[in-house]
């Protein structure tokens, strides 16, 4: 392993944070309020690490994929505990496992919160809480490899195991390029949002906040009835289209700028996933209509905002859906484990990998029909490779098994099950509310600390995709040896 | 598709069942109870239409994988139909759907009941309930292959097709020659469990239902407490051990009776299984001692009872676990999807397949850290088909989209999310009760037709391992093809 070059990655990767976190520090200057302190002394500890860290020059410049995967898996967990610096320091969360939840489920997107007073919180913190969906959503990795100058083609490493998806493809055949072009579109419809948030009325701090984590498909609100709090019809249409957009994957986007539309419309996975979501908002709103809202309208409003919430694991919500009947909960739990698309900001399986899965279902039913022939995977025409589709399988069994045996250690402090089962499925899937104690009205807050350390490995297993996470937990990855 | 071979194949298989029957219409005479008129008239329809059906001799004595398949999918419905007749006739269970979901939760060796109340019963019909998951439990077309004078070497797929596990494999090089010591041993077992639940003070009647339950790892039980009605501690212990070795392959004791213990005791699977047995119930024990047990033994009398019944998909119940803390409840909700060996007649996802999963983890982990190098997957020191291995992952897959969407269908009718998730989960994984209204002490009886009608297709999609059952629903498998 290549602990040099690790290590200075991490450096780097802190003294971008502080960099971010200036931002932070300048929002909390502006509204004038104490938090301001926390930033400073946050940054100065950032920049100090990072940069002894920093001095450490590896001695060799190649960077085999295990150190692309550690790298990350380190690089996240280390800017998650940096990160929850202002938090602890402001004295905004006074508990340090508390502080450090929260800023996990900043970074890996899920929006799962500790916090039950969150209107009392200074502006600043609150700004630097949203932000993190915004970095962690394209991925901090992404974010060094497109400001760096000189971005060598090894470090692709890094980005697979930080992408979310089986396949990370680039756009143009320069690394750097291509994450610089995820970066410029990604920002862009984050400004649109805003400004579209601002026309529908809404504040213009609430504004900036809500499109930081609509783009980073996190959820973190500073209303604790969360989008529900405003009642604006025009607001929430914005919300549940941009969630829907920031499930896409972004490669669509680039090809549609290219001019290419129609295979964009053609892609298998933007027709699952757009699928799924109409069909689900179909389903619910017709199960909600009469029982929970008396028009079909309402039932609309609130159904297509849900599913787009939690497909495309924002975690957003305008009614407490903990409320509705089995039949809507449990179309909800469904989307909460399959996710929207590779290459997007979202978490879960993701729909490629669930159209994949199901291919490979229709393969092995053609080979007990016709025991000799040979079928390939296709994927928008194209042959998928055997490697990949067993990356998917692979994928989807420790998915459940990391969920499973979590489950089982949340299980011990004796909640009550649909607690304990969604709060582990919305923190694997970087979603945010469950259902139950954990509901979109409710928080995590009343977990113990054995509990909340297992949400937060959850939380990050699930933004990595899980492999990162797992190599580092393998004794043969540690391990010396020449490859 | 060679369709007059697969009814010809279904007619024998009713002539095997009316076989069957003929022994609880005696069982009945026995009593003197006026239900042994639904046995014969049950036994004369199942003549009539089995001998029609074999009339279709076919024209091709070729049996190709699908035809295999077929068969299988298709005799197990005609079973459950044609044995739900004395349940209706009789008028022990009124309702076709009720009495059709009783009859395919024997035969699939769940143990769902719809029954409210069991002891009012005759006793012709609670042998035949039992002694259909004994008949199910090694298989029916097994046992038509045990019983035909000449098997041909091409119906090896319609083993494949209902046996469990991912590789059947022969015990010795003639099919029918394996299936014949198959049913001897599994008879002798079964024998020696009576005898020794009539020592331990059970009524004969009572030995032998419970014995028939264990055998086949069904569950149906003749009280409505199930065996905790008999507070009889050796019973329990001869109930335990036996439902242990009915989960465990049984290509293990014909290794043992030729002498080669070690083997099995060296057994991938056989290690996973006890292992999992152990540790579950040291952590069960451990987390009622004192909550729901004063004692420490009288906890561990209960949980290994309980994890014993759960693992192997039998189902009987000392104690009502419905009401112990959450982490007992999530242990056996896991244990409820493992299931127990492959070759056994336990269902569930099964332990070989959890194993070759977990080794199909750890080479993708080595395939990051060692990308250039090649890792053959092994079991017992034999190298494991890739063809194999991803029939695993696809049924693990196909496994929870049936659950998923099952779930789904049962939702509609409003109940509660824990019953809804335990009752398809208990089903599909043929165990018997789940949690809540389908708890230990609880039935399926306030569940509607069409949520009754998921439930029998759930429970025969897990009794087959899916795969005959989903090729029935694909359009390709019906297609004229000449392969």
């Amino acid at each position: 392993m290549n602990y040099r070059m690790i290590f200075g990655n991490l450096g780097t990767v802190l003294c971008i944070e502080a960099a971010l976190m200036t931002l932070a520090s300048i929002v909390s200057a502006i509204y004038g309020q104490d938090d301001v302190y926390a930033f400073l002394i946050s940054i100065a500890i950032l920049i100090v690490v990072g940069f002894l860290l920093h001095l450490l020059k590896p001695k060799d410049g190649q960077m085999y994929a295990r150190d692309g995967f550690a790298t990350v898996a380190l690089s996240w967990l280390f800017i998650s505990l940096f990160g929850a610096l202002p938090y602890f320091i402001s004295g905004a969360i006074p508990t340090p496992i508390d502080a450090f939840f929260e800023s996990v489920s900043g970074f890996s997107t899920t929006g799962a919160t500790v916090l039950t007073d969150i209107e009392s919180l200074p502006r600043g913190i609150l700004f630097w809480r949203s932000f993190t969906h915004w970095v962690g959503g394209m991925g901090v990795l992404a974010l060094m490899l497109a400001i760096l100058p000189s971005v060598k083609a090894n470090t692709v490493h890094m980005l697979v195991a930080e992408s979310p998806g089986p396949t990370p493809g680039k756009l143009v055949p320069k690394l750097g390029q291509t994450v610089k072009i995820l970066y410029v579109i990604y920002s862009a419809m984050t400004a649109l949002q805003i400004i579209l948030l601002i026309i529908s009325g809404m504040p213009v701090y609430d504004s900036v906040i809500h499109a930081l984590g609509t783009a980073g498909t996190g959820g973190f609100s500073i209303r604790s009835t969360s989008i529900g709090a405003y009642n604006n019809v025009f607001s929430e249409v914005v919300i549940a289209v941009f969630m829907f957009l920031f499930g896409t994957n972004f490669a669509l986007y680039y090809r549609m700028i290219r001019g290419n539309l129609k295979s964009c419309l053609r892609d298998a996975e933007f027709r699952f996933y757009l699928g799924t979501v109409l069909v689900s908002t179909v389903l619910i709103t017709l199960d909600l209509t009469g029982k929970v809202f008396g028009s079909f309208w309402e039932a609309l409003r609130h159904s297509s905002f849900q599913v787009s919430s939690i497909i495309t694991t924002t975690g957003y919500s305008t009614a407490d859906f903990n409320l509705w009947p089995s039949f809507s909960k449990a179309i909800l739990m469904l989307l909460l484990f399959i996710g929207a698309s590779a290459g997007s900001t979202a978490g879960g399986i993701k729909c490629i990998r669930i159209v994949l899965l199901m291919k490979l279902v229709r393969r092995e039913v053609h080979r007990i029909i016709h025991p000799r022939s040979v079928y390939t995977v296709r994927i928008n025409g194209k042959a998928v490779d055997e490697d990949v589709l067993s990356g998917v399988t692979v994928f989807f069994y420790a998915f459940m098994c990391i969920f499973a045996i979590a489950l089982l250690i949340v299980s011990l402090e004796g909640k009550d099950m649909i607690s304990n089962f969604t709060a582990v499925a919305t923190c694997i899937g970087n979603v945010g509310p469950g259902l139950g104690i954990v509901g979109p009205m409710g928080n995590f807050s009343s977990y113990s600390v054995l509990s909340k350390a297992v949400f937060t490995f959850c939380m990050i297993a699930g933004r990595l995709e899980i492999m990162p996470v797992l190599l580092l937990l393998a004794p043969t990855f540690w391990k010396k040896v020449n490859i």
